[in-house]
């Protein structure tokens, strides 16, 4: 333990700023990180646990004894002391609340009922409220004796004998006003901007971007304010969630680790399930293909534009759900909308194909022209069927590609699930039922 | 123009929020939004343009007087009106520039010199800057004075007598100390956190993150404050980045517009591009098939599982690029660590491939085995071909999804320009010359 100890002092020796202190905890052991914080200054240990990046803190704290963990957490802001307790093993977790006095408890137990994609779920209840009668220099007083205690002290919250939220004043609007004047004086006269437990963390985000907000408050139906969202917990949840998405939409399960910590059997089980289930689905195709076994046969020249045929299918599903999940995220596009998402992806979806069509059929074209290759007697119907394949597929990709989150979304999922693999599939089996059918009405009497 | 002024009034009349005034604003034609702007309290009608949302802004200066509009971009935020004035013809940018009195024209020319995905591209110069003997209380006196025209006064910055930026100061800390202290002795004694004019808006993100900061002062070579970049700035680059990366991811060339607003042409020529390129890199499959037309025509059997091979491939590919472009992006892995990629990459690809080719050839001998369809004689040795073919394909695929991302970043590129349909063509063709390269061994001297 002593060697532990001049460790912890030498981690703090430079004076380091949180964030490299942080670094330097992660880096060791979850024992070697537990004795550190005890021996660290406390305000500088609270504050490494209170960093979001500090991954590892669910391990340090369990390394601690269990007094000192729930201690610390007491003193952790409670967004982030709820964010850990929910990484905890269930029998520590109710172990740890145990020994935290009543009061700050019952407001982690309440912070952990809410699913953590919800403002619930990110909010602290460390905000600063007052009644609005409160002077400006009273509010100012009381704002310099609870700063260390509060995430923020830029936004306060005026409240009226109901402790109802009337209005939101900002720091900067305070520190220039008459200090002998009321704080609700200050208010701009319309009711503040506000949003509730079960509000998505993405619609937070947008409401305190569109109104260019340090901090928003969450309240109950009543009006009571619950808690607040501050910006770096948006900035922390975006990020959160467009590595979800990015992820989601290559095909995988989300991962909350570092690539490089993520473990090898938790690799492949995030990775296996979906491309197995892709991997079924895809099998279809050799259903299709054994179904049109007969063309095939006749028309083996036919097998050489499937794979060009059916990755343009993927191709322009891909261009099209991207654009439309992002539409949907940020609130540009609403579900009502759908008809008028029809209305562009035919006609765009019609002329992409129409100029991939073309493109096909000068290629098959050139080739037959220049002896690269000899398609047969019958080259001009093949080029047709190709060129017409191309048009129906590349419609139906991209009518497919906007309407899947559409679809995701009516049914409660996120749109974000329509991943480029899942519309390429579902794009493949259909592109190869469209490309035999032209093939069939076009080369019958000849080819087939 | 008398109806105008009266629609303007109305605008204004229930005392709307900015946010809900610029969706009125936006809703209207260019010409009537401009007559409503001069006719709003001069106020309201800057804190409108000063918004990221109100995106007709370029429109609407553009309908405007020229003085007036100059007069406008002069009192804008300075990082607002550079991103306006960006968006505006050269010719009008330059005459509207020229009426902007000497300083302030000075100022958005050189912030309109950096790359809008830059800390200079997003920073402002509307900062307050003190010297280091400042008191606390003068320091209040002069932040109550400029508190209308600065984008924030929750930071200050200490300068030395060279204008060398020394030390940050929250005005948190500020309030809550000493009025007769001298506000360097508030600093906490270590260098504070910069970032550089060229460092990439994402990095922004990440300083201002990790630091738990509201701004952060964007510094050149000799530490002078060149500008600062607020939380707010870097919550919309990193949303705007995230719409460009996905629609990257999905193969598209990114719009700056919301969905619905745009324009049928400009739709075609950001997908077709493309979808043109992409289409033509993945004619090579038709290519590579025709060399192998003998093999083809020899074994039928073979083309049934083109397509579920290649797509195995392709999303395979697709699932280790979203993993390593959000990695990337988020500085878990950097450029030097790709030898470590490859070595988590090259078991996972090779035990997902297993896991893929034990199904498909558990498919295979099930359908013999029940009479479901007749693979002929040689049904195992095809099954093997299917079985290490999958294998070769899917392991080729997590690794050129892996590295893509990394090639990209080393030529200069964003690694999330590795979008799901070109990692998927690229896999393609590969895919096609392992699968019948691996036919070729296997069924060498039975079949082909």
């Amino acid at each position: 333990m002593r060697g532990r100890a001049v460790l912890a002092r030498d981690l703090n020796a430079d004076n380091p700023s949180t964030a490299l202190l942080v670094e330097r905890l992660a880096a060791l052991e979850p024992g070697d990180a537990a004795a550190a914080l005890l021996v660290l200054p406390r305000r500088r240990a609270v504050a490494v646990l209170d960093r979001p990046e500090f991954e590892t803190a669910p391990d340090v704290l369990t390394a601690l004894p269990r007094q000192e963990a729930a201690a610390f957490l007491a003193d952790m802001s409670a967004d982030r002391a709820t964010d850990v307790l929910g990484l905890l093993d269930g029998p520590l977790r109710n172990e740890l609340l145990a020994r935290i006095e009543p009061r700050a408890r019952a407001t982690l137990k309440q912070l952990l009922a809410y699913p953590t994609d919800t403002a619930g779920g990110i909010m602290t209840t460390e905000f600063v409220a007052l009644p609005e009668a409160t002077t400006v220099a009273a509010a100012l007083a009381h704002l310099r004796t609870v700063e260390q205690s509060r995430e923020t002290i830029y936004a306060i919250y005026v409240v009226d004998s109901d402790q109802r939220l009337t209005a939101a004043i900002t720091l900067r609007r305070l520190i220039s006003a008459d200090p002998s004047a009321a704080i609700i004086t200050l208010s701009a006269g319309r009711p503040p901007v506000v949003v509730h437990s079960d509000t998505d963390r993405e619609t937070v985000a947008s409401a305190i971007r569109r109104h260019d907000l340090l901090a928003v408050p969450v309240v109950d139906a009543a009006g009571h304010v619950l808690g607040i969202v501050t910006v770096d917990d948006v900035l922390d949840a975006i990020i959160a969630e467009t590595t979800e998405d990015v992820q989601k939409f290559g095909g995988l399960e989300a991962f909350h680790a570092p690539y490089l910590q993520i473990g090898f059997l938790s690799m492949i089980q995030k990775r296996a399930g979906w491309l197995c289930a892709l991997f079924l689905s895809e099998m279809l195709t050799a259903s299709a293909m054994q179904h049109f076994e007969a063309e095939l046969e006749r028309a083996i020249v036919l097998t050489l534009f499937i794979p060009l045929i059916m990755s343009s299918g993927g191709n322009s599903g891909s261009q099209a759900t991207s654009l439309l999940i992002r539409a949907l995220a940020l609130g540009q596009v609403r579900l009502r909308d759908w008809w008028r998402v029809v209305f562009r992806e035919l006609p765009a979806g019609l002329t992409l194909g129409i100029i991939l069509g073309t493109i096909g059929m000068a290629r098959i074209g050139i080739w037959q022209g220049l002896g690269l290759y000899d398609y047969g007697p019958y080259w001009m119907l093949i080029a047709a069927t190709v060129g017409a394949g191309l048009v129906g597929i590349v419609t139906f990709g991209s009518m497919a590609g906007a309407m899947l989150p559409f679809i995701l979304q009516r049914l409660g999922f996120d749109p974000a699930s329509a991943s480029a693999p899942f519309v390429a599939t579902l794009v493949d089996v259909t592109g190869l039922i469209i490309y035999f059918s032209v093939a069939t009405v076009i080369l019958s009497g000849t080819l087939l």
